[in-house]
């Protein structure tokens, strides 16, 4: 399975939101993740980058951008 | 490994940009692309949506963000 670790970062740290993402759609003003056990959380902010092969995505806010 | 394919979505289609993308950083106005066999490019966008199971990556245009 490919699902990825989803972190916010701020002020320089990386902060864990959720495990084991799988779908990342967008909705107003950032995010819905959807992890592979069917949890959802909504992110305020945007795709900061991705390092899929180390199952990571970066998200910031958007004032970061 | 869980690399994905990179597509941009533009008039509603699907445009496949670069198969087996491991890493996706962010340069000025856009993201820089590497995928799992050194090769790079520069797209020109935003992240639109993620479905890693799926093992897929999607981008859209600034101009319809």
């Amino acid at each position: 399975m490919c699902e990825a670790n989803a972190y916010m970062i701020q002020n320089g740290t990386e902060e864990l939101i959720m495990e084991a993402v799988d779908s990342v759609e967008p909705e107003e003003d950032g995010f819905r993740l959807v992890n592979i056990f069917g949890e959802q959380k909504f992110i305020r902010g945007v795709v900061h980058s991705l390092s899929l092969v180390d199952h990571k995505v970066y998200f910031k806010s958007k004032a970061d951008a």
